[in-house]
This record gives structure tokens, sequence and C-alpha cells, in this order.
């Protein structure tokens, strides 16, 4: 059936031909090969080739190829409601694990809800009404399978926080509730709109470690705002503000008159319970559903509990009305006009974006761990159609949810008719369930939220980030502090900022390396990784680590003239020595070079003449060929002196080399 | 006295020591290279070298090293007054060079001086003030020997645009004299700032290819702006917008009644002369001083012309009157507070930072074809404290000449005494001459203008970035048209937006390639560059040309996933042909990588598994090696699956494909 290969003899061969390809670059017969000239591309084709690149890397169009026009559009209706390709094909088993993660997912997402649109100044029942439309729309033109849809603990904060700068939530109810719809209908739209003109990659801009500070930061935030609940804090006076400091200080304050031992007892004995739940959950994968279904749990044990204890006359503070029935039409509520519609528009950028990153996130770690395919930018455009019928339907900013998507995983679902099924028991929770909840106490909201938002803080992945790379580390924990003590906008600014930072440093400060032969090969590498590496006498090889653009054209020139003087700083000093007269600069890292490069490289050279040194170039890729001899710079340098490999280079400059007395 | 080397025994031994290493790889003994990994460097040292290589790059407490210090305190006044230093060995063969070229520029400086006052909307003598104080300033700090300083066409322009913006230079002449020395306080204190932070590189991010269309499009702007003084063209309702659609319209609409023929004949006549004359330099680099005083001879003449004459009564419009006198001072008239403190300091960020890009830009041509160091910080810090003395002193924003730096190094200068000689005679014109220049046509001022800034129009280095980079190309257009058609601030920020996008393009969508080997080596090159080379049955080779960090991971892990599918469809269509097993990726060219690059590896790696493809890594550089075993990656695909080279893990693969039916 199979057969090792190749056969020994081939290897044999192979060597021989080596030997042969060698000793023609060492001798002074003609090299066996030159530095090629790709063919040359018409502009037409030259620039097509960098948007697909660009904008269409992922081949969106491929299965349109070669198609009959009926079934091109078939596929184009199949592209924005993946459901109708996917459905053909459902089955009874499937939805065997669909109904069960979607049963398990919604039990865990009623309470939640309830109490994530607490964080987003906004009634109980509009978190329940993001957890049943925005499922429904994503399900039919979404395309994970893993994702579960809703309210997410920090775009609610981030949302509340944003929309409550603009609008006290607490004396304007309905002016802050249209700002907020408007806000959701434009996070949508800017979804929507980086999905159509694929621009997805822009999400991409916000580093992973930036993420991991930001939310971790916001998770302890949001876990001090539950204080107050959990506390049974009644005061007014409780600060707005979400920094670690103030909060604090109004929890303190507050001490000795404002907290209610009722509450507290309820509160700490439930979220003992919901950690208990988790930690059994973690230690073996089996009981997954345990911390799944604890947070209903808790909630119908505490309702039980204070309605039959009457406790809510001791001062627990209880949930008392949820609004009865399914989401009313909010279209007629937006600010199309005045002064709010510019800042709707700005938090639906912030939000929105926000949220787009959570759930790319989630959609990308669940489909390569099941690994399928996912367009990110197809799942921008669901998740912006999701958020703009949501905003039309009193729903506020709905995402992928991390810790329910994991549950829906483990669940076994199958397709997204488990976000169906979340929504069908959301829409009967909402229909007839709702009164039910009047003598919930918040306390065990705050309980939910908190032990919900505990799994944010990814100390294990801050740990490996802090081992693999310090400037990530850097980013990550001044998000994170910049969110703990300044406030969410301001954390958002650092992480963003922190992450420009290391992109312009990395294209302004390339590396650069000086290369020796590795002892019984041909092979020249970087001397500070291989020290048994030795230098050539009278030849410095330098690498480029970049492709040379105007943004660092100049500091590689005078990175590389540094070089060369260290080299000659060194002869003086130390014994006898060859002076450098060839400067070898191996270009294979180096993918592109622009006008500025070139003329960098032309300043380099006219340096390197008055200073008696040749330079030599070793494997310019495609495009730097091209250039080098569209601008004639490889005729100012001489074609010979383009070589193929380092090695050839040396076997050029080497027996050329003048020694001094 | 000198002898060849290598001799030519030694290249047999190097020929048979690679047929060994060769048989090491390819056969069955023990591989003679491992990845190394890097010796473990510190914390702290590993920040200071990133630190160093980001800020002091060029390494400026170099001569300082293990030095006593009475000699360092020496050295470091001399750093910040480098005339101390090359003032000791100055003699009088140095300063009869630098007084023939200073006379010559002084000649060029005073008619330009004094129109592009008029671009700035600022009287006469400003710009004669600005050729006074700056140049003395820069003369003990700067370090480039061959730079003009004084006013320029494109910033004065800028100045004035923004200017003009805020305050009407016509009805309110003493306020926006006030706002001009507050932009030029704050002009010279940002240049000053990035020179001592270290942050000079920043100008960098604006690219060649962007400059020189704006340049372009600031020269027509100005030629066009022009046509009022040289049309002689009275009326008031001259347009103050500068796109050239608006100021051809202004101008046609005056065609009947507006324009004077007396001005036109002087104008053009003159203009003819000097266009000549540059025709002349041109054509013969000994008569580099033709154009260099035909400027002044133009209004010399051209006085006299209208003063026996009196063609001012014809309606020839003439300068009427220049202060007399050297400069006042004007610390007392900066706007310290109030609306206006803001609006200076936007400005002066802008021109001081386009007027750094000039300087900056002048200093490296000429530094590099003198072949002597600068230190762009230093420079920086030298050019913000002229300007902010000038701001005292009723000057506004100086620069760096491109055209009189030109005539400067041409006519000879040794040192930046010629800018001294320059201020000295730019001093007796003030205290002595300005009232001979009552009589000086304005549209001879307009003719010196147009003909100064048509060198500005750089087509050949526009020709040159079309040939070798089309994307800068279109930056060039892009920041031209903006500025022609719509205004400078437009067109510069186009010129940076598109600079940008670059940048960001760059670091999201890296470049991959297919390797194949080319025929009798074991170089392993892009199959695209080199037709010829041969892909290995079973083995897909990739190489990653870039660091792989957050803004690209994503794109370089399905990107590479694609190109498997590619490899894999190809199989399909294609004959008989071996599946991939194996996906070698060549890491030379990826310098770094971070936690999100690690977390694509690991998807890619689980992907990859579900395939039933091995992946390999071929030379991991030294960051990239540490990261791999920090992140225990290298564990997980095996430290034996990294290799030193791509043949070699080849040779690793090769035997264990696995051949199909």
């Amino acid at each position: 059936m199979s057969s090792m290969s190749p056969p020994a003899d081939e290897n044999l061969e192979t060597k021989e031909i080596n030997l042969r390809s060698m000793s023609s670059s060492y001798g002074q017969a003609p090299q066996a090969h030159k530095v090629a000239i790709p063919p040359k591309q018409n502009l037409f084709k030259e620039f097509q080739a960098t948007i697909k690149e660009t904008f269409f890397s992922d081949d969106p169009l491929r299965p349109f190829k070669d198609q009959p026009k009926s079934r091109k559009l078939m596929l184009g209706i199949e592209a924005i409601f993946p459901i109708l390709k996917w459905g053909r094909s459902y089955n009874l088993k499937k939805f065997r694990g669909d109904i069960i993660s979607g049963l398990t997912i919604a039990s865990l997402c009623i309470p939640q809800d309830i109490g994530y649109a607490k964080l987003a100044h906004l009634a109980p029942q509009y978190g329940l009404y993001s957890s049943f439309v925005p499922p429904l729309i994503y399900a039919v033109m979404g395309s994970s399978r893993d994702i579960a849809i809703g309210p997410v603990a920090v775009v609610s904060l981030l949302l509340g926080t944003l929309l409550s700068n603009e609008i006290d939530p607490n004396t304007h109810v309905a002016e802050y509730q249209r700002l907020a719809f408007t806000a959701t209908f434009f996070a949508g739209i800017t979804q929507a709109t980086l999905g159509i003109l694929r621009l997805g990659f822009l999400i991409d801009f916000l580093s992973h470690a930036a993420v991991v500070g930001f939310m971790g930061g916001a998770a302890i935030t949001i876990a001090l705002q539950q204080l107050k609940g959990f506390l049974g804090i009644k005061t007014k006076q409780f600060t707005t503000k979400t920094d670690i400091v103030s909060v604090l200080h109004s929890v303190f304050s507050t001490a000795h008159h404002g907290w209610n031992w009722q509450t507290i007892v309820i509160g700490a004995s439930f979220l003992g319970f919901l950690l208990f739940a988790k930690y059994i959950g973690k230690k073996n994968k089996r009981f997954f559903w345990v911390p799944a279904i604890a947070p209903l749990i808790s909630v119908i044990l505490s309702t039980f509990f204070v309605f039959i204890t009457r406790a809510d006359k001791q001062g627990v503070e209880i949930v008392r009305k949820i609004e009865k029935g399914i989401n009313p039409s909010s279209v007629k509520e937006f600010y199309f006009t005045g002064e709010y519609l510019g800042k709707a528009f700005k938090i639906g950028i912030v939000a929105g974006m926000i949220a787009l990153t959570e759930a790319t996130a989630i959609g990308r770690t669940f489909a390569s761990m099941k690994d399928y395919q996912l367009d990110g930018n197809k799942e921008m455009v669901a998740l912006g159609a999701m958020n703009v019928v949501g905003s039309m339907t009193s729903c506020y900013v709905a995402t992928g949810s991390f810790s329910r998507s994991a549950v829906n995983y483990m669940a076994g679902c199958q397709t997204a008719v488990s976000n169906i099924v979340m929504s069908v028991v959301v829409f009967l929770t909402l229909e007839f369930i709702t009164p039910l909840f009047k003598y919930t106490p918040n306390a065990i909201l705050s309980a939910i939220i908190i032990s919900a938002v505990i799994n944010l803080i990814d100390y294990e992945a801050a740990i490996l980030i802090w081992k693999i790379d310090k400037i990530d580390f850097v980013a990550c924990m001044g998000a994170f502090f910049g969110v703990v003590f300044a406030s969410v906008e301001i954390g958002l600014l650092i992480a963003v900022s922190i992450s420009f930072a290391k992109i312009l440093l990395q294209v302004t400060r390339p590396r650069t390396a000086i290369l020796g032969k590795i002892p019984r090969t041909t092979v020249y590498r970087n001397i500070k990784q291989y020290p048994e590496a030795s230098k050539v006498p009278g030849v410095l090889i330098i690498r480029v680590d970049s492709a040379i653009y105007f943004s660092n054209s100049n500091y590689i020139k005078e990175r590389t003239l540094r070089w060369l003087m260290d080299e000659e700083e060194e002869e003086v000093k130390g014994d006898y020595r060859t002076k450098i007269q060839f400067l070898i600069v191996e270009m294979s890292p180096v993918t592109d070079i622009d006008t500025s490069g070139i003329q960098a490289f032309e300043e380099l050279q006219r340096s390197l003449e008055k200073r008696g040194v040749e330079l030599v170039l070793a494997n310019p890729g495609p495009e730097v060929t091209n250039k080098l001899y569209a601008s004639s710079f490889a005729n100012t340098i001489g074609e010979d002196k383009i070589f193929l490999t380092v090695a050839d280079a040396v076997a050029y400059c080497s027996p050329k080399v003048v020694e001094e007395p």
C-alpha cells in the first residue's frame, strides 16, 4: 500500500549533485545560478493581487468560480444565510445535541441577562430582550456553530459607562433608553459596514495582550460595582465612578450604617455555592453542567426563600418588577437628529468594535477547536445585522459570550439551533415567568455576576505573556491598571495606544544581525545565536530583517554603517586583523523595498565607496529584484554583485580580500 | 605588500568539508547542527537593548565612554554647540569658501525672503528678520555644513494658510502677527522637544513619495497665488482659497478690467530672464552662480526701471515700504492665554513638523554627499532653539531651504560660517538698504517666487516612484492632487494617511511564499521567482516574510492553511500526486513572534493534526527560538522538528513521506 521514499540511491545522487554545485560556486567555474528577475507582471494584475491579499485574503468567491448563473445566485443567498446550507443536512441527532446545549445556556443566560442589564443601567427586561431577538437573527446569518449570543458583561459595562457620561440614567430614564437604542443601532451599522467593506482585519490591531489586560481590568471593575448590591448598600451617594479608589471609598464610608447583614448572608452563601459549583465543573469536565445551572438554581432557591421569609421587609433589596411580554418596537425612539445623534454614533462605534473583538475571538477559538473555516467578514455582517434588528426591538448591544459559548460547546451543541432553543426559552420566560422574579434578591444577581466575571481574569494568560514577551506584558498591565484605577475608556485608550506603538516600533526599528559561517557547513547564521559561527576575514555580512520602507530606510542605512564602524573599531583595538573590504547584505528577509529604501541603498553605497568597501547583495526576493532593476541601482552596484546565497557571495569576495601588514 | 587569500588548498578543504556536512544531514548520521537556543539575557538588559535601539540607535554617547569627568563636560558642551569643535580647526582657506557661498546665498535669499513673507501674509521685513537671527543660532548649534537657513516657500504658504483660517491678516494685522509669533514659538518647542526626547524618527513616518507629491502640489499652489501680483490684479475680491479652481476662476473673471499690461510686461520679461539664467545654470554646473544672482539683478534692474519711468503711476504695484532696522523684540506679543493659545499650539506643531521634514531631508542629502555623520535628534534641537529664539525676535518659522542649500553647496561652502556671512549681509540690508526697495515692483517678487518653486516640482522623482513602486505613486499623486484641488491641509492629511495606511498594510498582510529546491543545489527559493525550482513530493515548504505579531498572526495562519488547500486541490485536479504530509515553515525572515503569534501557531498545529499533516520548522531566529521554548510550543511540536536549514528539514521529512496509490 505504501513505501518509503526517496530510496537510498537517490540519496546518494543528491549528495553528488550537491558536491558539484558547491564546487561550481567555490571554484573558478561560472556560477550555477543567478538571482532570477521574476517575470514582469502588468500593472493591473499587480494592483489586483494587492487588493486581493488585503481585502479578500480568504478568497470568499472561490466556490462561485466556474458555476452557472442560477447556481451563483443560490450560493450568494446561502452565503448571506448559511442556515439554508447547513439546514439541509440537519437531522434529529444534531437536534438532540442542540436542544440540550440550548436549554443549558438558556438556564445560564436568564439570570446573567437580568444582572448585565443593570451594568448597562437599563431595566432587567432589556437584558432578556437582548437574548431573544439577536440570537434568532444570528442563527440564520451566522456561521459559527458554537457561539452563544446575548448581552455580555464587558460590553454592558462599557455601554453603561459611555452612555451615563451623556445622560443620567436615574433621572432621565426615557432619554437614556433612546440613546442606548441609537448607540446599539450604530454599533450594528459599524459591524456590518466593516464586514461589507471587508475591513475586518482592523480589529486585529487590538493586540491579544491588551485585550487580556482590558478584560481582566473590566472584570475587577464589574465585581467592585456589585459590592453595592452584594452588601445591600442603600445610600444614594454611592459613587458613579468605576475606579477602584472611588468604589472602595464609597463602600467603606457606608460600612457603619449602610450595610445590610441579611443581604450579606444571602449573597455570601450563594456566592459560595456558585464558586463551589464552578470548582466542581473545573475539576471534572463531565460535570460542566453543574456551574451552568447553578445560577438558575440559586435564583429559584433564593427567590423562594425571600418569598417565604419576606426578607425584603428586613431591608433585602429585591428585583421588584420585570416587565412582562416580549420586546416592544423601538424604531421610533432613535435619535436621528440633535446633539445625541453624534454622541450615539461615537459610542456605537466603540461598543460595536469591542463587541466584535469578543465575538471574533470566540468564533475563531471554537472554529479552530472543531477545525471548520469561519469567514471573519461574513461573521461581522451577521453580528451587525443582528444588532441593527436588535436596536429596533428594544435590545442593547449583544455579542458572543465567552462563558456561555464554552458551556454551549461542552454541552455538545452542533449548530446555531442551540441559539434558537435558548431564544425560545427566553421567549417563554418573558411571556410567562417574569412575575416570579419579583422576590429575587439583588444580592443573588450580584453574586452571579461576580462568579461569571471571575473567569475573565485570565491570570494564566498574563503569566504566559510575561514569559513570552515583556513588551506585551507592559501592554497587558497598562490596559489592566488603566481600567482598574482610571476608567474603562482610559484602559481601552491605553490598550489601543500600546498596540499601535508596538506596530510602529516594529516598522521603524527592524532588527539587523551580523552573520557568521557555521563550521563544516555553507550556512551563515546570526553570530549572537550561534556563537560558534565564525566571521569571514575582510568581509562583513549583515542581514536586514524587514522590508525596507520609508519608515525604516534611514535607520537601516545608519545601523549598517554603525555595524561597520564597530567592526573597524575592533580592528584598531584588537590584534592584527584584516580591514573590512566587502559588505554583504543578506536580503532574504527583505520582502519589499520602496523608493526611500532604494535611496537609502544609494546613499549607503556612496558612503561605502568613500571608505573603500564594496557592497554585495545576497538573495534579494522577487519584488526587491524587480525594483533594483527598475531603479537601475542594480547597474550602479553591478549585476554581478547580486548573488543567490551568502555562500556564493562569500566565494566571490573572499579571494579578493587584500591582507594588510 | 598584499596577497590574495584564501589560497587554493584552503578552497579544496572547504569543498571536502561541505561534502561531509551534506552527507551528515542527508544520511542517517546525527545532525551536525541543531537550532541554538541563544544565551538567556536578563530582563533589564533586554529592556535596555530595546530602549537603546529605539531612542539611541545612533549611539550618541559613544565618544563619552571611558573619558574623565572634565573631558565629558567639555564634550557635552561641544555636543550642544558644535561650533566649539569645528571652530578650533577653522582657517582662512575654509573662510574663503564660506564667504563666497555666504554672499551668493545672501543675494538669493533677500528677494526670496521679501516674497515668501507675503505668502505668510506678513509684511516684507519679517522675511528678512527670519534670515537674520535664525541662521546665527543655527551656526553655533547646528552640525550640517551645507544647509542654508531662512524662510522657505512651502512652510510660508502652510503657515499663511493655517493662520489666516483663524485671523484675517488684512483686517487684524497686529493680532495676526502675534498669532504668527506664538505659532513659531510652539514650532520651535515642538522641534526641540522631539530632539530632546529622541523622537526624531517620528518624521520618518511621512513617506518620501508623499513628500514629493506634497511639495509639487504646494509649488503649483504657490505659483498660482503669484498670478495676482504677476498680472497686476487689483480687485479686492480675489479669492482667499488656494485650490486651482477658485484661483483660476478669480484670475479669469478679472481678465477684462483687472489685469495691468505694464505689470505683465515687466513680470513676464524678468521671468523669462530668470528661467533663462536657470537654464544656463543647469546646462553647465560651472555657471551655478548665474541663477543664484539673477533674482537680485532682476530686483535692482526693475526697481531702477520703475523709479525712472514712474510706472507705479500706470498701475504697476510696488513694494512701497519695508521697515528699516533690525528685528524688534516680540517676546511680549505671545498669546499665552485665551483661545488663540491652543490654536497657535496646533499650528506650531504642524508647521514645525513640516519644517523639520524639509530640513532633515536637506541635512541628510548633503551629509551623505560629503560623507559626514549627522545626528538627526541634535539637529532638531538646533532647529528648535533657532525658531524659539526667532519667535522672540519677530521671526516666523525658518528652516533649511533646498534651493539655497544647493547653491551654498555648489559655491563651495565649508562650514556654517556661510550662514553667518549671509546673516551679516541681511543685517546690513535691514540697516541701510531697505528704503531702496520702495520702487521694486511686486510682479518681480512674483516672478522670483515662481522661478524658485518650479524646482519643487520634482517630476523626475515622480517618474522614478512610478517605476519602482505603484502604491508609492498613488500616495504621491494623492498628496499632489489634494494640495492642488483642495487645500494644503487636505493634501498634508492625505499624505500622512496614505503613509500610515501603507505601514499598517505592511504589518497586517505580510508576504508568504512557496519554496522549491533549485536544481543541483541544496538551496530552497520562492518558486514564483525561480520557476525552475521544484517542489518536494509530499512536502509543502512555506516561507513567512515578517515578524509574527497580533496584527498579522491570524492572517498568516489562515494564509498558510489556504496554501495547503490550494495544493490539495491541485492534487485532486492533477494527475497522480503524493498527498501533502509535511508542512515546513521556513522562519528565517520571522524576526520575532508575540503571544498572539504563538497562539496562531498552536491553532495551526491543531488544524494540521486533524488533516494528518506534520508541522516542521526551519531556522527560527534567536528571539523566536527563545519564545518557542518559553511558551513550551517547542515541546508541543517536538524539539526534533526544528531544523537549522530547510535542506535539513527536507532531509528529515522526505524519507518519511508515504506514497499513496
